[in-house]
């Protein structure tokens, strides 16, 4: 028999997978989510073993009042053993009200695209850049425990400004990892990825970022969402944001859909012999309560409708994705 | 920079796309689509660049009613100059149909799951062999200039047996080659595999089999078709079935959707820079047209709803994906 191959022995044994459908989902769906079913959403997800959930964002209610209750979810989060909860945060302000809240960790966006940070933002991905270095500063004088993660967005190509050259990534990339920031990811904000760009982006960002470069985050608007995590994590990334039921988009990406849908990314992980910890049977019961939640909404995604193969059910003691 | 991985300088400048959507797809749903609108499909998939189709299936009507025209499809696809025009043929009786019609290839179907290939053909697979050797020695003996392939089907798991095991795969791929079939693929033709297996199945394949194993066939039942592709194609797979819309199924997988869809598949390996010769534009014309003729039926895929990224509109001066 020959050898199986360095690519295919080079899968993690172990990846992570990060529920922001409360965040990146919620933000791009109109109607808001009653705290209560969020609380419950956030219980039932660590419950299905979920250790990583990103539970809203602190930008002005008046911006995103689907997001209002996010320091009552990050309470409620925090009881939780052994799970990170982190927030979005667009700046400064943001982040002392996360590190007033004791968030595990806190996202700050930077839109390698110019034109997608004038209008996100209304900053240029430098102002952003000088942003950050003060949020760092500010959380190193404070003491805060609260980690902060760079998500690289636009990091594939842009809706408004179409091509984002590689080496603009790398640059943003470089600066942040000067500004001390922990926790460094790349996201396509648009769909704009495919596999083979995701392996060319990531081999030349890793041996920049070594370890702090840990997560990728795909939109599904062109259906290579997964394609697109395969591509990433043999290039040895292990973690990886997903909405459950597939839900979500962006407001400047056309007919766009969410992350990846958690459920078939925990599904996709498991049968190649990636371990997530995901209890399955669980995760799909807080989908259709989600899909109920959520009644008219367009959720996506495929194993909910297909079910786990057989192969799986069969030669699983149990249903966790383990 | 650090070089490009052996991964991605290995994929391929060029891929064929073979739209099986008149057989695979037609075939599992319950109207029948006249055929001047099969007639209007074939032309029109012709002048968006396709060059390989399957136009149906050499099976008794009476079984198959949607796909009774096979033989008028068959000769209308051999007007078309370049056009490699294939057909299913389950048997002998069908093989010589298929050679009295000069079709340019018959697909013989080959389960490599035991419970399978009884439902499907009420034959075990070493039957089915047999009747694989049969056709072999007859297409040698008639002169006939019809081109054998075989699809093992099931060949990553099947729904009715489970785990259909890698060693019996590969045994029969032995055997159809001993036979000398001129082609062979591998297909997942319940949704069952991820990235991973076929990485390792393909692997284990390619050295047995040589460039005589050169078409892959995954269903998208469970989200992961597009990974799979992508997993083939760096194994060196260059020849890939789609049905167009992603329509289609498989009697004996409840929930299960089509092959990958065409468009999706175009898109991907086109902004992979993997050239097809497909025309964008008009591709989503026919899609247009294919969802009006099957007006209720359950069409996928995402490229139709999001358009091509702006980076590839921008950067082609015309649409071709060629």
């Amino acid at each position: 028999m020959p050898e199986i191959s360095d690519t295919l022995s080079a899968l993690p044994s172990h990846a992570i997978i990060r529920e922001v459908g409360l965040r990146d989902g919620l933000q791009s769906i109109a109607r808001v989510l009653p705290t209560a079913h969020k609380l419950e959403w956030i219980q039932a997800a660590y419950d299905a073993g979920q250790r990583e959930i990103e539970v809203g964002s602190f930008v002005p209610a008046r911006l995103l009042p689907q997001l209002a209750d996010t320091a009552e979810l990050l309470a409620f989060a925090k009881t939780l053993p052994g799970l990170t909860a982190s927030v979005l945060v667009p700046n400064l302000k943001g982040a002392e009200r996360a590190m007033e809240c004791e968030a595990d960790l806190m996202l700050l966006p930077l839109s390698a695209s110019h034109a997608h940070s004038l209008a996100n933002l209304r900053k240029t991905p430098d102002e952003v850049l000088a942003e950050i270095e003060r949020i760092v500063a500010a959380r190193n004088a404070s003491g805060s425990r609260t980690l902060i993660e760079v998500g690289i967005s636009t990091a594939f190509g842009c809706t408004l400004q179409g091509v984002v050259a590689p080496a603009e990534v790398l640059r943003l990339l470089r600066a942040v990892l000067d500004a001390g920031v922990d926790r460094v990811g790349l996201a396509d904000t648009v769909g704009y990825a495919d596999p083979a760009m995701v392996s060319r982006l990531f081999e030349q960002a890793l041996p920049l970022a070594g370890a702090r470069l840990n997560c990728a985050h795909f939109h599904d608007t062109r259906g290579l969402g997964l394609a697109n995590v395969f591509a990433a994590l043999q290039c040895g990334v292990t973690r990886f944001d997903a909405c459950l039921g597939g839900i979500g988009g962006c407001p400047h990406a056309p007919g766009a859909s969410g992350n990846v849908a958690t459920e078939d990314l925990a599904y996709m992980l498991k049968s190649m012999g990636v371990a997530t910890g995901q209890d399955f049977d669980r995760l799909l019961a807080l989908r259709a309560k989600l899909a109920q939640w959520l009644a008219g909404e367009n959720l996506r995604g495929s194993i909910w409708r297909a079910g786990l193969p057989r192969t799986l059910r069969a030669d699983a003691s149990s249903t966790t994705l383990s």
